[in-house]
C-alpha cells in the first residue's frame, strides 16, 4: 500500500484513542452525580413501587425538624399523606411530581423545591422515566407527625401529563 | 489517489463527526452540575470573602423556615453568628467546614449534613482550595432572626487543620 494510505491509517489509530478518552471522561461524571446517600429500601405500604431513604436528622429534638434523602424508582410514589407542621422538599436528583389534592400536580425537576403547607392533603414521587430524588424536611414536628392516607392510584396518577 | 485512500478519508470524516457529539454530551453533564442555583452576590458585613446567595423559601410564613442556597469561595465564611430557631445545613459542593464557639473545626464534603441548635455560636463557609456551596434552613423562625457577631479572623482560620 502507499505511503499516504499508511499515514491515513496511522491518524485513524489516534483518532479512535481520542475518542475513548472522551468516553471515559463521560463516564466519570456520571457516577459522581449523586449528591446525598441513597439509604436503605423502604418497607411501608405509604408508599407505591420501589423508595429509599436516607435518614439523616432529627437527632437533635430543639429543631423541631426530621430531614432525609428520599429515592424514587420510575413511577415510585408516596400515599397521599399531610403534616400537623408543614414540609419543605428540595429535588436533588431526575424529574417527579407534586400534587395537592384537588390542584394540577406540579412537574418537579434537579433544583427545584417545594413549600408544603401544614396539613395539606398531597403525594411526590417519580415521572414515568427517570429515578428521582429529594431532601424533605418535616417541620415543627412538635405539632405532631405525617398523617397517611390512601394510595395514589394508577388512574390518579395516569391523569397528569406526564412530561 | 487509489480507492482504499478514498475510503479511509470517508472513514476519517465519519470518526471526526463521532468525537464531536461525544464532547457535546460531556460538556452537557458538565453544565448541569450544580444542584442549585448559584443567585446573586451577598453584599453584607456579615461574611468574609465573596458569598453568593440563591434565597429559596420563606413564602409561607406557617412553615417558620426560611432557606436558600449560599456558596463561598475559597477561604469565604460567615462571621460568627447564632439563631433563636436553630438551623440545618445540607453540604451540595466542594468542602468546607462548620465550627461552634470553643469546638474544634468539622470538616464537611458534599453529602455531608449539619444541625445547629438554637443559640450556639457558630460560622460555617469554604476551605482554602474549593469553592463550597450549602443549603441553609433556618427553623422556627417565629424565635426571631439570626443574631450576627464579629468575623471570623484570619487568624481563628488559620489555627484550623485545613483539609
Amino acid at each position: 500500500m502507499n505511503h499516504s494510505f499508511k499515514y491515513s491509517l496511522l491518524f485513524l489509530v489516534i483518532l479512535i484513542a481520542g475518542c475513548n478518552v472522551e468516553k471515559k471522561t463521560d463516564e466519570t461524571i456520571h457516577n459522581s452525580e449523586p449528591v446525598f446517600l441513597k439509604g436503605e429500601k423502604i418497607s411501608s405500604n405509604n408508599f407505591t413501587g420501589t423508595v429509599w431513604l436516607n435518614m439523616m436528622g432529627a437527632n437533635d429534638t430543639t429543631l423541631h425538624a426530621r430531614f432525609g434523602n428520599v429515592t424514587f424508582e420510575p413511577k415510585a410514589r408516596t400515599n397521599w399523606h399531610s403534616h400537623p407542621g408543614g414540609q419543605i422538599l428540595l429535588i436533588t436528583e431526575g424529574r417527579g411530581y407534586y400534587q395537592a389534592k384537588g390542584q394540577p400536580a406540579r412537574l418537579l425537576h434537579k433544583g427545584d423545591y417545594v413549600e408544603i403547607p401544614p396539613n395539606v392533603i398531597h403525594w411526590h414521587g417519580a415521572g414515568p422515566e427517570e429515578e428521582f430524588a429529594h431532601i424533605a424536611i418535616s417541620l415543627n414536628t412538635d405539632e405532631g407527625g405525617a398523617v397517611w392516607l390512601g394510595p395514589v392510584t394508577d388512574e390518579e396518577y395516569g391523569e397528569m401529563n406526564l412530561y
